[in-house]
């Protein structure tokens, strides 16, 4: 029997590498063996109670409908105030899609702004499934080698001297996920300066937003509303299994990214959407602080360790909870690296190749997504694993 | 300043009409109006009180972390279960991923199959949503004109008459929105040998598969392995809001799917999972099928009386919730026709437009997503609107 023939445009998505990892993990697991999980892009704590109990409130309340597909509006409003009194800025409600996670938001960005043939500039290292997005689309995704000089962000000059005439987008991260550093101020002015003179589109992902451990909170739509901006609830807000994000899109492009919603999604999770606005409350924020500072003790006892270890992280990471390590000294095949610490010292950590190509064959991905304690094993396991 | 372009591509994707009309519907209930609403695609059932208490325990035992991309293996296996079952089918749990809405299960299935300046065969009428997930492929999406004499569904000889070289797939709904008739066995096994001689893929929309008032319950994967089937906990599972829904792929395409949901959606909404397991014990399934008698009685109330009002329903609408009707008497223009029947009348139904271009401006499609006291109603106004 003839099979379907499967599409061409399946060869540019690239599984999740780690996945054979975790695989390989669990099965150890499954044997009787500990292992400490540090590869895992997700809060090891559960929703916060105040979230949870409006989620099971809104249950009970019959809240099982459709909701519009921007999303509700009393949510979007929420998010309009946060954006106000977190970072000052003013965003139109209007202008904000509630959407099926960050996800659901960067298919809308990426479908409305990206035809095939078309370019869009990111970060090599960067997250996986934003240059997926961009190839989904029939688009090409232009991986930009970054480094330390850099702190792993594109710069203007970077943007400037890769742009040609089928560039139509830039994406960034910040934090970013694999290297959890920020794209300072100044050089994300002058990346949309640059995008802006050209006429293309300036997408940036802050979904680790509210994760920052140095620094003033900030948000690229300070530079004006000319910018698509992809968010979540899940990891600030610690919603992940809940699966809700949002899009601010320019007024200009706002109907174009409802139609897609409409036809793509219908609309986000309604339970989940009732529960997230209890995320603005001070009960919820009381537990967000608590378990940010969590997340940088874990930052702060790790990247001198990791140092110590003789791995290389020479940036700071500003927030997120990764840390992007140079495994040089100790390999120059970080996959197989990744399944020898595995296999012999159970721990479990992301190679670099899931992230780009760039000096990926030396590189590892530590996420703080587990306790202190955890860490502190990880680190002792470390040690004995490199002889040191 | 330049505003970033649009992509080429959404023109091809249109709002749904039906969103304007019910703009003007609200605009009318804020000012005091009472509007028979019928022009709805959901249920007006609540979700069944042993799902929504499964959500909540769900919720209380802190179950908000991400599930596998393909979903939880319980629920795999509880959808496997149910094919067995209820249609004496086996489906292997391995060959079933959950996603974020039978949405999520159109884009994984057209994201797989269909590259650009490929075709897609589907019927015209159809639910729109189906054309525009293979447009967001950047395929041609071809909308064979339907009508009674095949029960408004395509025929192997309409298959084999359209099919050409650039052919890669055919899509049904069985039942169909908007038509509400399903797709008989010998017509769908005469289909998929048609696509299946010509190394094609068959996709077959299943959402409304448990709402179907005559004849005997049929899936699509009884004529093997080798099709794409969709489907929903939304319309007989009651869990619209939710948003989750499933989708059998052939083992040949299951790893390519599964690689699409991680980097498109990581997965679908965890408590919606945990909820849904309840969705197939006895307790719900008892309300299910009283809701199902609750829809045919409506359909048995509706389809009669609209006969008598003038409008053609030249066949039985088999399930769904919905009747497709023949306005021609009335209008020749349906899109206005439904305007000035809400105006008029308070009565919203969804005009033909929404769902092709072969007949649209003579058809309506009237949603029994409400009550029978409210039907009567709407009939009474009808009958006063068309002055009969």
């Amino acid at each position: 029997m003839t099979r379907p023939r499967i599409a061409a445009r399946m060869a540019g998505i690239a599984p999740f590498h780690v996945m054979e990892l975790l695989a390989r993990a669990q099965a150890l697991e499954a044997a009787g063996r500990d292992i400490v999980h540090m590869e895992v892009g997700e809060p090891d704590f559960v929703t916060a109670a105040p979230v949870v109990e409006a989620g099971r409130r809104a249950l009970a309340e019959g809240r099982t409908a459709y909701t519009a597909a921007k999303g509700l509006t009393a949510l979007r409003t929420a998010i309009s105030d946060d954006y106000a009194r977190r970072y000052g800025v003013g965003v139109d409600p209007d202008c904000i899609l509630v959407t099926p996670g960050a996800s659901g938001a960067l298919l809308l960005a990426a479908g409305v702004l990206l035809d095939p043939g078309e370019r869009c500039l990111l970060a090599d290292p960067s997250y996986p499934c934003n240059r997926h997005f961009v190839r989904f689309c029939g688009a090409e995704a232009l991986g930009i080698p970054v480094g330390a000089d850099t702190r792993f962000q594109l710069t203007p000059e970077l943007v400037a001297a890769h742009w040609d005439a089928r560039t139509a987008a830039v994406m960034l991260a910040s934090p970013s996920n694999p290297t959890g550093t920020c794209v300072p101020p100044a050089a994300l002015a002058g990346i949309h300066a640059e995008v802006r003179a050209r006429g293309g589109a300036l997408i940036v992902d802050e979904i680790y937003q509210g994760l920052v451990y140095d620094g003033e909170p900030a948000t690229a739509l300070a530079g004006g509303e000319d910018v698509f901006v992809i968010n979540s609830f899940s990891k600030y807000f610690g919603m992940t299994g809940w699966r809700l994000g949002w899009l601010v899109a320019p007024a200009s492009h706002v109907r174009e990214a409802e139609k897609l919603a409409q036809n793509l999604f219908l609309a986000a999770s309604t339970p989940a959407q009732h529960a997230a606005l209890a995320a603005f409350t001070p009960e919820a924020e009381a537990i967000f602080v608590e378990r940010r500072e969590a997340f940088r003790r874990r930052r702060d006892r790790l990247v001198p360790a990791l140092r110590e270890l003789g791995f290389g992280v020479p940036v700071q990471p500003d927030g997120a909870f990764y840390v992007y390590a140079d495994a040089g000294r100790h390999t120059d095949d970080a996959y197989a690296f990744c399944f020898e610490l595995l296999e012999a010292a159970g721990v479990a950590i992301t190679p670099g190749i899931d992230f780009g190509a760039h000096e990926a064959a030396t590189h590892v991905r530590f996420a703080y997504t587990t306790g202190l304690d955890r860490i502190e094993l990880a680190l002792e396991r470390l040690r004995r694993f490199l002889g040191r």
